[in-house]
């Protein structure tokens, strides 16, 4: 071993820690914990039989077998590219195979968007609250993270522009915003349509990419679907994160990127430096379960099965509560934000949570990249079956009331 | 879109360009072309009905099936490492799971290690020539990457040392030393023990750790099977990657890392933010396919297979190739170099072979980090069928004859 291992390290390396979340998954494993702290879909969510159908076809013709099983192009598969873009074009977006990239789920388009963009000490812009992975991966490359604001339509507009200009005083550009618009990790909140106009005018008046991760979007338990920025903009000027982890299986790891044909291919050439291609072979069993139609027949399920898990808690919180704690009321995703009084620790709470009451949940600290934030907490109402939910709300109602 | 795309780019990815070897793929899928250019296993070698068996049984095994579907730790699939860490045990490394980690194939090791290890300007020490793929990742983190010829032991101690001392002299420390000691990607030569143990030495004299890639050291045709690298060291100076991209199916994207703990440590830290985890699924498949014993059966199988492939492509040089051109003959893994007279150029003749002979290889100047390598070229067997190597040869060697 050499002599400083740690003095070894690259700059980006040498500040990050084991995520806290991950660390955290690890608590779902014992039994007496009920967590809320991952971000899992039910594994009642999995389309079991269906996919193990596609699985035996695949393998049972030489042709496409020897497709899945080998290297594949750096782009993706080009059948799941294409039942992609044809499920996009429904939707409204305008775009072709040029403009899309298959990832190794989310995660790996958060790294690549920061390798292809981010030299050490670039800054970028990321809401107040924002999800961990996504700083993570910018922190990894040295990104200097400057936060923005939410309120209840989503990431402030005014203090964006206000922040803009302040950087351009500076002679500072950032190299993109990062916006989650639906149902966003982790506060819960969605974007309405007349910011997200505003926040694309920002990015067009400052010369800067926004980067729209869209993970929950087709998860909408109630109200109206939002129009992807990507599709607001319709210049290019957006880029459009998506994955079938929250809609299908999240095994599988994939993900793709929505962007422009120039942006796509400088994915495609930090991608062949990365991992070569996403596994062909998970690749082409969801192109076949996109084109067997059984995508919407699943996010149907899905919808149906964490609306009446959202809606338990809600009411839970809503009876059980103690006054001053405030929480987020979703219309739709995996998560929902809970507010403590001022003067409570969540980080601390955890500890005696896990020890005293058996529950979890993640501290809202990690989310904020200025630190704050102290006093939330995110929950997941996801994973756990309704009765283990209502059993942790009661648990974490317990410990609430106890540090109040 | 933003109006200066490419002064927004960070520094690592402004100087990439498309994999020469990627674009190249491409090739192999028109029909007219016989390809030696990509390093693609035999499809004959996938072993379909075992694997498909496996599926099987995993997606009706409820509880197997909600593990391979979820989100994974980042260090693997339990299963697959301890696996993987007894078969390591039996070839005699002294090794735990603390020691490995799963990657997303090999390219993510070494995306990774780039990531850890370098920032901008530092040096590392390669092969020259040395696997394109590991060049890219480094450059795509700005490395600056300086090259040691080879001779037929392996990378040159005597340069090597002459080397480190210069940087010494300059207050340099290259954060690694880059070798792949069996059957080397381009060359296809193997490092003796003793020159292994010389690098070694070398490593812990400079205190530089060495990066030892090996993914064809399973396919020895011939001769005697080498020690790894990290089993002659046995200090943790030494970083091992693995993958069964050649020795099952390149499709499921499963590398490894062994090493120190702490070292394995940062890769988990690195990993969370690039992908979260690799497959669970392809990890389980994996996993049960080793349980059953089958990975060292599927082997025998592709050495037997490879090795008659590279004969007869041997053979046929013997019997062909005009005077001046020279070639390795590696005992094991799944390419050979071809040199040929200093005035050719095979970037050129590449060109030439595709067009007027249907043939493609990989020009050699690729694989040189300093640019030199412009009369070499790299020559898969292992990818084609017998019959159409024989063809492939003879034109190979026509635009050789026509060329000199």
């Amino acid at each position: 071993m050499i002599k400083d291992l740690n003095g070894a390290l690259s700059v980006g390396v040498k500040g990050m820690k084991r995520s806290a979340i991950r660390e955290l998954l690890k608590l779902v494993s014992r039994p007496e914990i009920i967590s809320f702290a991952g971000g899992l879909p039910s594994p009642d969510s999995f389309p079991r039989q269906e996919l193990k159908q596609i699985m035996m076809d695949i393998m049972d013709d030489e042709k496409e077998s020897s497709i899945a099983l080998q290297y594949g192009a750096t782009e993706g598969d080009i059948l799941l590219r294409e039942q992609l873009v044809s499920r996009y074009r429904q939707q409204g977006l305008d775009i072709t195979t040029e403009n899309l990239i298959i990832t190794t789920a989310s995660q790996q388009a958060l790294d690549l968007v920061a390798k292809i963009f981010i030299n050490r000490g670039d800054t970028i812009l990321v809401g107040l609250p924002s999800y961990l992975g996504g700083l993570s991966a910018f922190n990894s490359y040295g990104a200097k993270i400057d936060g923005i604001p939410l309120d209840e339509d989503g990431m402030s507009a005014e203090l964006l522009e206000k922040k803009l200009e302040e950087l351009k005083q500076q002679n500072v550009k950032p190299k993109f915003i990062y916006v989650i618009p639906d149902f966003q990790n982790p506060a819960g909140i969605t974007m309405s349509e007349s910011r997200r106009e505003e926040i694309i005018a920002l990015g067009h008046k400052y010369d800067v990419l926004i980067l729209e991760d869209s993970p929950y979007r087709e998860l909408r338990f109630i109200g109206e679907h939002q129009k992807t920025m990507y599709e607001l903009d319709g210049t290019g000027h957006v880029i459009l994160l998506g994955t079938f982890s929250k809609l299908f299986v999240p095994g599988f790891r994939i993900g793709w990127v929505i962007a422009h044909p120039e942006i796509v291919d400088k994915f495609v050439v930090a991608k062949q430096a990365t991992d070569l291609c996403t596994p062909p072979f998970n690749q082409r069993i969801a192109a076949r379960y996109l084109e067997k139609g059984l995508l919407d027949v699943n996010i149907k399920k899905i919808i149906q099965m964490y609306s009446v898990k959202q809606r338990t808690m809600l009411d839970l919180f809503e009876q059980h509560m103690p006054e001053g704690v405030s929480w987020t009321k979703p219309e739709g995703g995996l998560f929902l934000m809970v507010t403590l009084p001022k003067h409570i620790n969540t980080n601390d709470m955890l500890v005696k949570a896990i020890q005293e009451e058996n529950v979890a949940f993640v501290a809202g600290q990690s989310f904020f990249c200025d630190g704050s934030g102290t006093n939330t907490m995110r929950i997941n109402f996801s994973y756990a079956s309704n009765e283990k939910n209502i059993e942790g709300i009661h648990r974490l109602v317990n410990i609430i009331k106890k540090e109040i």
